[in-house]
């Protein structure tokens, strides 16, 4: 077993090796998935600068509000801390002592683009005066990429809890029963089982026509006979999400729609029989893909196989078409096939699965074929 | 009955008056509270840029991805819509002629440097060379703090969800469940009963010494006789908040445990008894914080009597001591006293509240007396 405390200090090692390969003095982190990868503390982004900065020798420096400094003492790993009050006006004094203390006096700074805010680039830019800002975004990116043991075992965890939710809530489901009220049950089952609050995204419940939008939000329509049932969704356990999805038949269906879900069905074991290392993600996309195209509906396939799966909810690497990044071991992302026929009904079968050694890793395993409800 | 389209309206007027007034050539927002409070469109910060310009004279100009094109067609307003596909490469051109349409060769264009990231940045500067880019969070502040009927209904609706799910979840209590377990439970019943999904945050549930710490997060600490239990939560209802405490005794409190409660509830209802148009800030502050003071306890109340409320957890107007900004009709806020006894246990009793002409409306009204539970 690996502690946290190992892992830690390996991410930071990792990102020092970078840093210094790439020649930057220093890289600026925001509370975000980054920050909380590289120091496994969990901030929020308020109106209270927080700011962490590695560099390729020496400890972090983390500069979080009087309110957050309690957090600081669970840190795995050695760091010079600072903290600042309520008063607005000593911010700027305590972050440039904070930031001199680094002793950056040129070079480049890199931060992420995605995260990085207004306010914390003009305390940036006014407290290092001879130093360049650079986007590094794939920086940290790149390390994310492949997890590690702490971080399968968090996923796994996070796939198990939603699992169960849906079990749960599909014993309660039956025709008459708004989309909505689906999801509200559905909802408050992922906590019932555990997952944290923040959930990867708002649960999608969508039947009949709806559930040809494969972005569909919760509606007032009921679930009634004949109906393909989408439920896509997922859980949270210490930052690390899952998201699943099945679909189900409403009583009985059109023997069109039995024929897509089992076209789906198999473009989804497709993808998963491609993956293993070395592998592309471009062709892990194509086995999903020549299986739909194959049996005549590629044109009612109109969105990517998978992305990538972890602190983010999309994040790297993305089976899209064209995609030549290579799959190693420890990259974790979506199976996710579908079939969408517009003003009738949809498909999309979702696993999360994580490259091994072997081959693959599903942390999802509920049933894939059509299980009729209601 | 004021439709929704009417305030959509009003708000962008009132903005475009203090752009001419301030002197701003546009403002420029991304996805957050200010963007839905000007559009009634919920859109997220990913890493798909969305920017909404706003101008003193002609119509919004919005730029989304494809994807969010949809959500478009619910705005209430008149607006330039452009949007853009999957591949990174064509946006700076997409971005170039939506923002060269609006017209802006010199002058300021307002941000708020508390959601603006990098990435929004460098597009804005990129697309209007001749422009400057000033810090104006305070401008979409100032409108917000007076919210019109629509908004304070659904802060009615938050509130009535967040005691809806607090009496189911109490009746359930029982000495020896978990913290965790009986915030799971809270969670739960807050989905059931409508809550949207992005609550304003995790649910606090603390007992015994836990709850003299005003920010403890759920742990396995066990309910027991003799503790305060603080559960200190909200729900959500398209976007507005709410944020309600109440503090329990677990079975029979030590009689000090009793005093405390009563002088918080005074402090409360003192604080509410101030509130009306034309009082300060700094005075809600004080009423609330005498009455703790007058009954020797005046170290154990460490932080301000309340916050300000709607789209954010924490908002304008804060009651703090000092703060002489005059309360208006239609500003939302808590009044959250409380006092904590280090080790021992805490007491906070908060509820939601607007200044209307008269004086208050309280959102919430449960029962402010200490019950006794488990």
């Amino acid at each position: 077993m690996i502690s946290k405390q190992q892992n830690i200090g390996r991410r930071q090692k990792e990102l020092a090796a970078v840093m210094e390969k790439d020649g930057l003095a220093a890289i600026a982190l925001v509370p975000g998935p980054s920050l909380r990868y590289l120091t496994g503390l969990g901030f929020m982004l308020t109106e209270r600068p927080i700011i962490g900065v590695f560099t390729p020798s020496g400890p972090a420096t983390m500069i979080v509000p009087d309110l957050e400094r309690m957090k600081l003492d669970e840190a795995e790993f050695g760091l010079n801390a600072f903290n600042y009050g309520e008063n607005p006006e000593t911010w700027p004094g305590i972050f440039a002592e904070a930031l001199g203390n680094i002793a950056l006096t040129s070079g480049e700074i890199g931060v992420e683009e995605l995260s990085i805010r207004l306010l914390e680039l003009r305390i940036l830019e006014d407290a290092l005066p001879g130093i360049t800002i650079k986007e590094a975004d794939e920086i940290p990116a790149t390390l994310r990429r492949r997890k590690d043991e702490t971080e399968l075992a968090l996923m796994r965890e996070a796939a198990k809890i939603a699992q169960g939710a849906l079990e749960s809530t599909t014993a309660t489901l039956k025709i008459g029963m708004s989309e909505k009220e689906a999801a509200a049950e559905l909802t408050s089952q992922l906590f019932r089982q555990g997952s944290g609050v923040e959930l990867p995204f708002e649960p999608i419940v969508s039947t009949g026509l709806n559930s040809a939008n494969p972005h569909a939000l919760p509606s007032d329509r009921k679930l009634a006979e004949g109906d393909l049932l989408v439920i896509d969704f997922g859980a949270t356990v210490d930052g690390y999400f899952s998201d699943i999805t099945r679909t189900f038949a409403v009583g009985e269906v059109e023997e069109e729609f039995a024929k897509i879900h089992m076209i789906v069905q198999e473009a989804n074991a497709a993808a998963r029989a491609a993956v293993r290392p070395g592998t592309t993600c471009g062709e892990v996309d194509k086995a999903a893909r020549d299986v739909i195209e194959h049996a005549g509906y590629g044109d009612y396939f109109i969105h990517r196989t998978g992305h990538g799966l972890g602190l983010e909810i999309h994040e790297e690497p993305y089976m899209r078409a064209g995609n030549d990044m290579v799959l190693e071991p420890g990259m974790t992302f979506t199976i996710e096939p579908g079939i969408y026929l517009p003003g009738r009904g949809g498909v999309r079968i979702e696993d999360d699965v994580a490259v091994i050694e072997d081959g693959i890793e599903s942390f999802s395993d509920l049933p894939r074929e059509m299980i009729s409800i209601g």
